[in-house]
């Protein structure tokens, strides 16, 4: 089967089978402002030069798992006022199977990468569980006892888009103090450039390739160095984390909570520890108990693993393997 | 069969039939300081005196269902390290059982709203349905896809204890900044504590018994006559109310939201319409969609029609009546 996952800054295709072996993969550039047409062309070449090179034949594809970013309207598949692609409404899978003749899955990348750990990661199983990606920006996937839970209309999960500091730092989405807004990879970005501006980070500016801007990436090795500043923001960043988490974990109650995203991958040892803190430390004791909180194993691929199950789903082929609660780790 | 409402002030027990009709009902107040053995007497001295009145004999009883303050862990039904009771850890299901040899089930008073509202509202068979009580404190109670969800130990719902204002008010489950520390009856009252010792909440206090402590109802009659401190008062109350309705909004996609508990009841005339605005406002496109916002037609009894809805469910006779979407009215 063929599973995309579509963002707004790159397209990554890949060709897995139904055992979840990712036979091969291909990354290219989202094109730039490009309208839906052009990103199927790119998608469709781009599966096309996948199965050549994978000596997989086009007929044995059985299905198309597109992960596109949020949000996104379930079951219809309409890309709804997507900030990332710029797109306002557009019949994203309707398209996709007007142009493939294959049955097709578009879903939300976030709940595609909740499905991609539910039933490939380390968790697989855990019938409660919460997907968070921490990159540019911050998004969640939720699974309910058991299923892939959207909300009325495939809005649920925008966890990035809780306000967690009433009045604090502008989010993109028009409201103040969003999770986003303070500890996304676009957050830390806009911090940095603040403290550039007024003289402050030099020790993150030295890590910082000559005329680029310093982000996660920058903040992550200047810290590693002992850098006082990066990691007085990193503190920060792991709070605001920790509190976004731990009302998810009252709210929700789950059993594991995955981390995911690049950022979140790229600073997994300066961030994971003091997030798991403060949230083992500031929920109720029942919502504690048996608690989870740990990175993916699977990876950027999360989000590929989600597309076959999605497509094993919808094949009515998806029994989900679940493993003996004793067998999974704390932390 | 009988339904209890177990509450940190008061018990409301009702006798009822399987269509949900309330045959009695008698409040008394929770024994302070009490431990589960004095209170079970209480609520079977109650519930035998309102079979006595309602002439239904004992042996008609199927069922018993008690909802009891959260944390209560499930399918245990151990209430757990409550606040309101002041109990650490309490099998209250299995003691019902040994004392009445009745089928009981033991639920969450958020949760067994949410069931009320779910079974016999205005919002009947809405699968997609979160409650929320704004009383002393602010709880809540999720349906997902039609089904009560109680997460991982049943500690779901605590959407009182989501940090909306990192550093904020004190709590008291210890964290700052929570829901229920900025816009629950609590909330208020500890505010207007505060704006008396400084010397304000003149017109409040007008409105106050002699010799009592000004609170919720008491800011809402001085708001009704025009008094500016209660006004903003309430401005800001009902703005974090907002606040935290939009998050969850943007975290679950519900239905719809409904709101109960005595403070909201009480001054709905002075909260629903801001707090509907500020959410309608503050929401992703697609999660606003269809969005209701309104009060529970069930008022006071929420818990207790729930209670009928649990024995139902657990007796194998729950159907949910499903009414058409196009009959329900938005706000």
């Amino acid at each position: 089967m063929v599973g995309v996952d579509l963002g707004g800054t790159k397209i990554l295709a890949g060709i897995v089978d139904t055992n979840g072996t990712i036979l091969g993969k291909k990354r290219v550039p989202t094109p730039v402002g490009a309208d839906p047409d052009q990103v199927l062309d790119v998608i469709i070449d781009c599966a096309t030069e996948l199965l050549r090179v994978c000596r997989v034949k086009e007929e044995e594809i059985r299905g198309i798992a597109v992960a596109t970013p949020g949000p996104l309207s379930f079951p219809e598949g309409v890309v709804r006022d997507s900030p990332n692609l710029g797109w306002e409404r557009v019949n994203f899978k309707e398209e996709l199977i007007r142009r493939t003749g294959r049955p097709v899955i578009v879903e939300k990348d976030t709940n595609m990468a909740a499905l991609g750990e539910y039933y490939f990661g380390r968790q697989r199983g855990c019938g409660d569980l919460l997907y968070i990606t921490v990159s540019t920006g911050i998004g969640g996937g939720i699974i309910c006892a058991g299923k892939l839970y959207r909300g009325h209309l495939g809005g649920a999960g925008e966890v990035g888009h809780m306000v967690v500091e009433a009045g604090g730092a502008a989010c993109n989405c028009g409201r103040r103090g969003c999770l986003e807004a303070l500890a996304s990879g676009s957050a830390i970005t806009r911090r940095l450039d603040e403290m550039v501006k007024q003289g402050q980070g030099q020790g993150i500016l030295n890590c910082t390739t000559a005329g680029e801007q310093p982000g996660p990436r920058e903040l992550g090795i200047a810290a590693r160095q002992g850098d006082e500043e990066a990691r007085l923001l990193l503190t920060q960043v792991a709070e605001y984390l920790g509190i976004g988490i731990a009302n998810l974990v009252n709210i929700l109650n789950p059993r594991a909570v995955i981390l995911g995203g690049g950022m979140m991958l790229g600073l997994k040892d300066l961030l994971l520890a003091p997030v798991q803190n403060y949230v083992y430390e500031h929920v109720f004791n029942l919502n504690r108990e048996d608690l989870i909180i740990e990175c993916t194993s699977l990876d950027d691929d999360i989000v590929l693993y989600g597309c076959v199950a999605a497509v094993l789903k919808l094949l009515g082929q998806g029994t989900c393997p679940s493993v003996p609660l004793g067998e999974r780790s704390r932390g």
